[in-house]
């Protein structure tokens, strides 16, 4: 029987499992793809106090070590079914059942990506999907932006303060975003709003050089440096309908403390309802339910 | 007119200036004692994750090092008031006034001391003021708690889950703390509770080794390898009263967004109203403020 058990091995819920290791809590942490998380894909990461530039990879690395030195046991494989018993969960990985007496759901979330064959290969050099942690990447530089959204909008508009030029590309004539953001963003005069129009090809070599547009029977091509891509994001959360409250996106909700209505399951990082989504907020999520769970631990 | 001026260097500050600075807005930080703020005094941090084992000065001058690389402008001294004009603070240090769209207040806390001579010189190396920070490194050693709060009580839980053994040492008969925290304290076999005592003296060479006790007329030397003072904590908030609201500890009071109810003014870190405060979290505040900073800018 584990004190906790960790789904999702990104850096909440490292972050969690070094908090309650130090408190010399038993602690399996389960990942199903690799240890690091999301940052994993960065290739330069420059705000996260510490490190003023460093690749994700390398710090994803980091974060494993550091809770691998503390005693961490972890297991590759993906949790199919999560129960809860009287006062324990049930975490079910490849037909093995593993006991914890509290479940700290850590499982991030996917971005929705652009669906043709050249968008992957520019994941991390040139496509982004956090104007916030990329964008200063691209100052004075051209960029677009996909999406018809409150993100997309408030993308461009930050991203209008650092780049030289800013594409804003709707596949729509409306706008999902509120109206005082689109107002904002219409001011200024580094930002070309392009409505009715997807983004059919990224093309370049090293590097993203142009993109392809369509817009009704017509093709175009602008010159872009990079993309961000603001068409929502999927949060795994596939497996806990039924289980705890999630809203209407799919995102767990917590209170302050970061626990859900399931006494014992706390949930952090992406994959739970909150506006901002950096690596100072999930290593800040990690630390706070780390310290519940362990009032939790001590109160049943 | 500076986008922002922040106040107090620490951690929260230094994180709210590399996101700003990250978005090109023009930022000062005045800090009037030394930059990196509380975590300088750590001989050791290793619950900051990105790094398994760090000094307290060296991670300090790492945040300080980024946000200056980026360009943040900065200032010592000591600010001795803040006012609102019609849309921008008047922030004064030492006679000279500053000007400012938005504040972020970061001024953080410093701890009450035990009034003794040799108390100062224990700090940082036995002496610490946060359990969760420093309790790992007291792994099956004797340490000792001084507080009858709740931060005391749970500060004596969380460590008789680590040490061998525990001293609660109150220099009164009744706690403060919830009738329930104690009875869990009591159900563990490694704590001793002191009532009515007081620790007048601690003893070591390079380390410590003994604490001094005082109840009534007599005085007992107990065997600690370390000395946890949890007899509250003082906001560094004096120059605020009668600006925004504090509790009745003098902490500030936000919202999630970490805004105070003056439009533009934001607080973070350990100076304002919150539960958990560790390095993690303060990192999280800093982020989320700048963030918003950003939007209030944007909409006004």
């Amino acid at each position: 029987m584990y004190d906790a058990i960790i789904v999702g091995g990104g850096p909440a819920g490292l972050t969690a499992a070094i908090y309650l290791l130090r408190a010399c809590k038993k602690v399996l942490v389960i990942e199903k793809e690799a240890f690091g998380g999301q940052i994993l894909k960065s290739s330069n990461v420059m705000n996260y106090p510490g490190f003023s530039s460093i690749k994700g990879l390398e710090l994803g690395n980091l974060f494993y070590e550091q809770a691998k030195g503390m005693g961490m046991e972890s297991l590759y494989g993906e949790v199919t079914s999560i129960t809860k018993e009287k006062d324990f969960f049930l975490v079910n990985v490849s037909s093995q059942e593993y006991k914890s007496k509290t479940l700290i759901y850590a499982a991030g979330l996917h971005p929705r990506k652009l669906s043709f064959a050249s968008f992957d290969r520019f994941i991390g050099s040139g496509v982004s999907f956090c104007a916030t942690c990329d964008g200063a990447f691209f100052k004075d530089k051209t960029v677009c932006v996909v999406g018809g959204g409150n993100t997309a909008v408030d993308d461009a508009l930050y991203l209008s303060n650092i780049c030289e030029k800013v594409y804003l590309i709707h596949r729509r004539e409306e706008f999902r975003a509120e109206p005082i953001h689109i107002q904002k963003l219409k001011e200024k005069k580094n930002v070309i709003v392009l409505q009715n129009t997807v983004v059919t090809d990224i093309l370049g070599e090293q590097k993203i050089e142009k993109v392809v547009l369509q817009k009704e029977d017509e093709k175009e091509e602008i010159f872009v440096d990079g993309v961000f891509v603001a068409i929502g994001s999927i949060p795994n959360t596939s497996i806990l309908k039924d289980f705890v409250p999630l809203n209407s996106n799919g995102y767990i909700l917590t209170n302050l403390f970061l626990q859900t209505s399931v006494p014992g399951f706390f949930a952090v990082g992406d994959v739970r309802e909150k506006k901002v989504r950096q690596l100072t907020t999930a290593v800040s999520d990690g630390t706070i339910a780390a310290i519940e769970v362990q009032n939790y631990l001590d109160e049943t």
